[in-house]
């Protein structure tokens, strides 16, 4: 079912250093037994292509491909894939995509160098869809902005003319997004009282009284067996506060998930780390 | 292009009642003009259906549809969706798709309950792909599994007998996994220094000594203008050892959340409460 020109990136030699990096689990740096180093070698092992061969392509011999980042999960793009691609992403990390347009493979990034870079590839149960678990570099959109997904239907229902530039955002970015248009508001005349989140953006001495006081609510919740529900609660008082202080020193969450990930990624790429290189020849 | 019976829900006289709930921000309530109150009637304004005419329907009439956790930002599962099919979950709230394989609608849930009711729908720049981002009651796949992505190309690449069930994550929802995972671990026999993690996870003293002192670094990187870097690391800081308290109670981030999403949800809510109803007749 997979017609495109596969078979002319199969040598017949085949060598492989399997390496790690900090942010990446897999990447196949290929070792060329000619001399030729600008032949640009994209072989994998034959038990890649027979993994790949599992997969339930379409009659286009293409499955659907979705770019989710990798540490906020918000999904970036949707796209097709054809083995090549899978192949492709797979052994170069960038997300590689079959144009149905243009009949043609094409990296993300290889014009705009607004790469994605992947840390996983998924499959679903029934093997015809699989997420580009990745990092972005820059905006995955052509359009600019940070996800292809930016028209909201119901908006477009109260507004047919208007309606866009509401990113599908998951809870926590859409509460930090609206922490910003806070903030943002602040630049201009205000009338009123301000709301709660402006007052605490206005004043650090009062955001910081209030991180330390919410933090040992949630303590509390622990210490005098208040329950799960309290214990949620106080638990999302606390995140809001500190999501108001990233505001505050311009930090996104997202730069916070980055630490989490290099801290907690180590442990597995440590004991990969302490394996042999994998040399391979078949 | 979209070639389904679509016609067949449009009655001449429409009636809706536009009403809010707490957690969804539409739902149409179709009001019927006849006395037969178990016809139901799907058909939505007509301004909805111009605006279904404006996406780029595949040859087959389909659109990528993928089903995302509005919480944590989990793909859930994907699947394609008819003109119908966008419609019934506009106007329903649950996540519904065309199966192609049935040649028919297909609500996800209808036979086991588990459904996906809608919080918002996102059409992504070229308006061939769209995000169901809802929340799902029970687990989305058929196998029981809280996502259709529970196998890593990576790890089967490793071992291709296993290789499952490593759910496609993000960031924050993988450290929750380490942490419930080494949680389960203490239930068995221990031998060496346990882990920092599983040090706090049995010892809540420790862990809410350290919880309010993270915080109280991070309200320092404010105080004395540590830098945004520092910023973010101390912030890591906090959300893991909120994590970590959470795992004590049994407590998903997930819940926390649906906290935050209720609180911060309200005022646009609100609003459209403060609006009369909807009726309309054309």
């Amino acid at each position: 079912m997979w017609t495109s020109g596969c078979q002319s990136l199969t040598f017949s030699i085949r060598v492989y250093v399997y390496s790690n990096f900090s942010s990446e689990k897999h990447r196949w740096n290929p070792v060329f037994a000619s001399t030729n180093k600008s032949v640009v070698d994209l072989s994998l092992p034959a038990k890649v292509e027979r993994l790949l061969d599992g997969l339930k392509w379409d009659d286009k011999g293409l499955v659907v491909a979705t770019a989710q980042n990798v540490d906020t999960g918000t999904i970036l793009m949707q796209g097709f894939a054809n083995k090549e691609a899978v192949l492709k992403t797979a052994s170069e990390r960038r997300a590689t995509f079959y144009s149905r347009s243009r009949s043609q493979l094409w990296t993300k990034g290889e014009t705009s160098n607004n790469f994605i870079n992947i840390h996983d590839i998924s499959l679903d149960c029934d093997r015809d869809s699989i997420i580009y678990l990745g990092k972005p570099v820059g905006p995955a959109c052509h359009t600019g902005t940070a996800t292809c997904f930016y028209t909201s239907l119901d908006d477009l229902i109260d507004d047919p003319q208007g309606g866009k530039h509401k990113l599908a955002l998951s809870t926590l970015y859409s509460l930090e997004n609206i922490i910003s248009q806070r903030k943002a508001e602040l630049a201009s005349f205000q009338t009123g009282k301000p709301s709660w989140t402006k007052r605490l953006l206005l004043d650090n001495k009062l955001l910081c009284s209030k991180i330390r006081e919410e933090a040992d609510e949630l303590c509390r919740t622990m210490e005098e067996n208040e329950g799960r529900s309290r214990t949620a609660s106080e638990a999302a008082d606390v995140v809001y506060h500190i999501l108001v202080s990233l505001a505050v020193q311009e930090v996104k969450f997202e730069e916070v998930l980055e630490h989490l990930r290099e801290r907690f990624s180590q442990s597995g790429i440590e004991e990969k780390k302490n394996r042999a290189p994998k040399v391979t020849k078949d």
